[in-house]
């Protein structure tokens, strides 16, 4: 059943306008009060809805994880707060979790794995949180990810090194902090499709992530675009959509 | 008795100078020494004064809600710190609270409520905290109100749904944080007024809420203004003037 | 002939989904490739479409005025170039122009003139274009405007003797650059909403109007909303449906 | 001849390494000594040498343009000042020039046209010219095109009615100034990636394009990545590796 | 025994070179290592030195106050930590301590009072911590002190009514936080020079004080200067050396 | 003839209400429409109203000199544009003027000269056209001025040489661009209040006079406020009050 | 065995390309995953590699220490996090450690100790955290370093007093907060390089550090050059890179 | 004739204290009125005094290199306004000037040339400007230098073929816009002291120089030191010193 079929059965007269607009809606969302989740997104977008953690009450948190389980979502919820880990784990002992990453998720339907990777490489070992919500969240989605961790360019023959990862990525995540230089370099030595990440690891004048989210927006290399301070997920997302095209 | 009355009886002799100057400020304010309660302020501005918590001391904020209440005046008190909650309930029983908005309030005498709307609503459910301080503030001053939650741009049909609520307003109060898109979009398909709420919501180049703050007051849909980050009580307090208009 | 009918049709078999389709587009704005002039904002907001002319080439200019003006619609063109005047003149001897608030207009429909008035007060003479913008705006949309200019808080004595402009108001806009003080001197008086609108008078750590903006956002007075700087347009506009109440 | 070949001799003895070294460098750069024009960067990145013409002299931009047409490259130049086109255009009659966009062209070995298509929309008009560096940029490297222009959040049926450009399009491009929410929205409705460019256009709290580009950094939309204020180009040369996927 | 004398002794070949450094240096400061004492300061600037606890360790605080001590000066201290309280007030019983102002003070030699006041003004309740910082400084250097708090332009009544406060003042310091507006209305109605200090107190755009600041830079009223966020201790070295002319 | 006369004549009878409003208004500004020139300043704040001239047009700039000439005003004028020189000066021949410093000035009343005198120190050569504006100011408001250029402290020693200068002054007027140290060391010698300009002065990373303007505001030195970039005029208003003592 | 070594001997055909690539990389470093430790960095920098605890887990940071005693390198990690000190005092019972710094370190091979110095000049006793880890790193790599903390320019006649310690020093790093001035004054008066560290000491307009870094940056002085706000470690890299020649 | 003499005909009594002043004075500046020229900063730190033309007048300019001249000195000045160029080289024929760099420079007394060279290192050709700046400013003061000119990360291999220049070098002067990576990456490689020069080139994001300063400041290469945007002398001023060690 989808929208196409509803428009016709209104067309044909089957249905009243009422009664369409009734089946249109409980096909796309749930109105929970202080949540509509959307269960037509992946219909949209090609993702389901993914649970923000950021902010919102844990009451929230469990209603939204217990309305998508009985749809029979995937779940995946990010950006976990510290002191909702043990209710979490509690009430929905299927989760998996990474805490480092402060990331869960939960499979009802495994996608297949890709053939195809995304690489995921970070400049230094600080940056690896952010580089594990990314990597979990491809992973998540289906994607083969090869990690590729602390090849930061002030030691830039560990980079050379690793040439053959970099070159066999169908899309590459680069993840760095402080100056976000790496995403530049990278970016001068692949022929494909580099998302930058800059990350908060740094202090004084990085300013939590300025810094290096100015130095990749600025990148000189060719294919670099940038998401948001320490949002690997985002990354992951769009890396995602190319690597299954 | 007001401030033509005793100006008369001044130019009439009754009074001397002085006394019409003691007059006066009894009627206006109290002062306690590290605050001059207005209770002028209604006949103003159509509103009594509202207590602002944030940086005053437990002592200075029940000694405020104590001259209040001596003159029957009604309570409102915005941006509660956590550790004052017991206090407040402890000396003022009386007092409603809500945590999760940060307000306390108690009426001495309950305004009629309106029979237009004002309609409050959110891009996400963690901007919930702020759309409850503005439609707790909307109703304390007799408002009616209408709450629709969780429409973010992401997933415009669950707006398209609800124009309903948006059209039927007769002010909007838009809350949104990350981009803060969401009162864009509304303001292009009402009629109405929107006052626009960037919250603190998001993280990295949200900058706590600069982002949708300056999303917002860069709107490219006519009938958009924008209140303080956060500031659901600000936007309540111009709704209303416009609801009862 | 309006949406409504259209899909009363397409539901009676009368017209084809295509013809549908065509139809309302045809309704709702021409497309020039360039612009997609939108025809159905009125229905929708209130408000037809105004021309930002702020890095359109005049080129683009004209051929949306030209669209316009073919169908009948009032004209309001904004934030004019310096060096466009003189072709608009040429090509479009009907217009109205104020080269000091950079607007053009034309009314093919004069609408109605409200009894309510919109003020509008400027801290400053160096702050009059802005308010102008804002002025023709709202007396464009049919409103009456009152001025008061240069009513700033250093002499406040001037702003107190203008109380009674100030209060007879349903609505106030009020413009000031530098330390943007005016809108809650005014708020603090007053029982209507007041829409401020920071401009980039000014200098040094002014910053071409951040320092007004952020005052006016982080006023102590009640019912006090902002817009971007210098938007004198965009006060008049939210100005225009609230006095229409 | 390439290093791989290079090597090969080198290692059989046929060649000394001094002579491997010269071999290599010419093989990948040519020195002029105010730039060291990479020829061999299309190997590395698919992309050959663009020239970025800002703070460059005329005489380096046309030096460089000689070499590049001697060896034989397609030649690309973007963000030309305004007074280099006269000498531009006597020096190299065979440039393709376009002054809105800033950009120049000219192939010699013109690359075959890809089936699949690049969506690139803007938000309003004054956002063309950015657009059009986007779009010359992509065509350039041998990319089909869709332009859809003026379709902002203000009026969003216009966005509704082109739906299918947006969902047969392999990539997207959005461009938008302002509050820059147009690519959340397109971001909710595909499921391809959109690279998001935000422009310059917009005046006060815009600062230039920040307000834009902090509105697409923070996207709630899932698939969006961001690239500098006004790079269409970037956005073209990420789009483009992604269509030829 | 000062500096002009040892000169002299030098001149008329009663001391050597080295001796006469020798008492110079132990005339001007005393050498702790972590921290030079500098006892010449009152002699130079007529202020002893002060010591700015914070980032300072506990023991380098309990160092400089027994050296400080022990010279017989007048000891002063700003910015204390929460949890240097306890040890401050075990090991020197003798400190007067004002908690909310985070100050601690003991006179060896009262200095005597002046006969003409400093006016300290604050817009709100919240402001007090740093206008007690400003007052207590000022009174500890000998000057008479007149506090009139909560007097902010959102009720400018309170203010009007004590003008004589700030008449009769031979100097003024100006607290506010949020917009910083009530600097500028003082500074408009008082013909003596108005310091002005922006709190930290707000929200959101008030950015931790910027606005405030910002607001009072640029503010149109003329005798206004500004100290740092929230200090209260600079305001009132500057107001002391006027206020003692 | 003053307000209180007026007020008096009112509770005697001798006027009405309406006389009184009418009289008070007359004495206090003239309403031009574009600017309510205010002739009551000098009686509260002890300055006549100086024509701020940025941002106004040449005609509103003229018609407040030629209210204010046939008051009998003293006239003074800052940061006059390029080209509304030669307006100027064809039109009241008898201003004087000084281009460096921007400002015009006429005096019909010329007010003793101080004894005491005003210090204007500047780090560079590059800092004199601030310095001369505060100068200017200076002088013309009866003060006199000591003034003491290039002594920044990249050679301390010139400072050094003339502490006789900086020691003899009533009050400091300290400009400064680039770090804006000299403040601080010129704080750290004198006894008495230095008011600190900072200047646009530098390039990169002075960001116009923000990093002066910070430098100023942090100052270790005690008895240094700051006034706006670039704002002599506002530093010798104060510096002139302080003077006058 | 170095690269070189290893090339010859591919080039004689003694070992295959294989072997040599894993020669080579074994003689670089060591890859733990989460961490590629740089064996290989002090034959590039004349360092060897020093870890950076900031955003490390406590398992990665033990992790790496054991590798690099285990190949019998001297051992420095900066800006250790509070509640990971008793893990490593524990587990390495070796390490050197300075809390107040954030530091430890241990030599394998304790380098021979310079006979020129490093100067390290604090503005106040709140900068010695920063001083100390710069003092610290530079005797790890054998520098020899004089200590001259509280010397800022509030009394400059504590730094006049110590001319010869700044004189004599082959190198300076001076450290400072609030306004940093103290490298300007410094830096005329000395003939050798001075790297300037802005510390974050401060309040208010100091924005942690960023009024000193910008004071610093744009300082009239010459041969100052800046590193990040409390960046004492890598002034020390810079200074012994001097130091050294 | 120097400064111990005079002191010690002092203490000799052959000349008074009036007397030695004066000379100490005649000995190290030249008071002009609009500037005080630094004839003893050569001596204090190794260079003379260099004319920072921005913002001065073409008046007080050439009176300082007249003055200049009269003592023999060498002149060397930067930051030359376009319009000043005519009247320096019509009244000072001996000067050099190069306009791309935007300075002038004449030797009275041409140092030595060293042996060990500074390398200046640039990412891009739109770099040159600056580091002709520092090139010029080197050679005035007796350095060899060596330019490597259009390195930037997005090409490595052109960096990686000049690695001999780089070894090569005494100190280096790494100049560059955008992100601002080729610092980090030289830093990485060599065992001299890196200076870091930001440039402005860029557009949008880099804000001027901004994001190249902030990628430079939190380098994760060791050795690295940063001077203010676009600031080629001051980075010449330091590397000489080092070179000259």
């Amino acid at each position: 059943m989808n929208i196409k079929d509803i428009l016709q059965r209104l067309e044909a007269g089957k249905i009243t306008r009422d009664q369409a607009e009734q089946e249109i809606k409980a096909l796309s969302y749930q109105d929970l009060g202080y949540a509509k989740v959307d269960f037509h997104r992946r219909e949209r977008t090609g993702f389901s809805e993914v649970i923000f953690c950021e902010g919102k009450s844990i009451d929230h948190i469990t209603g939204i994880i217990s309305a998508m389980l009985k749809k029979g979502e995937n779940i995946l919820g990010t950006r976990v707060k510290e002191d909702h880990w043990s209710v979490l784990q509690d009430q929905f002992p299927g989760l998996n979790i990474n805490k480092q990453a402060r990331v869960f998720w939960q499979h009802n339907n495994q996608p297949p794995i890709t053939e195809s990777a995304i690489a995921i490489v970070t400049a230094g070992t600080s940056d690896i949180p952010v580089a594990e919500e990314a990597a979990i969240t491809a992973e998540f989605f289906g994607n083969r990810v090869e990690r590729l961790y602390d090849v930061g360019v002030a030691g830039i023959h560990r980079l050379m090194d690793n040439m053959e990862v970099l070159r066999s990525a169908k899309v590459l995540i680069v993840v760095a902090g402080m100056e976000g230089a790496l995403p530049s370099v990278v970016g001068g030595v692949v022929d494909a499709p580099v998302i930058a990440v800059p990350t908060s690891i740094g202090y004084g004048a990085s300013f939590n992530g300025i810094a290096a989210l100015l130095g990749m927006l600025n990148s000189c290399a060719i294919g670099v675009s940038v998401v948001n301070i320490d949002n690997g997920f985002g990354a992951a997302c769009q890396a995602s959509m190319i690597n299954k095209i």
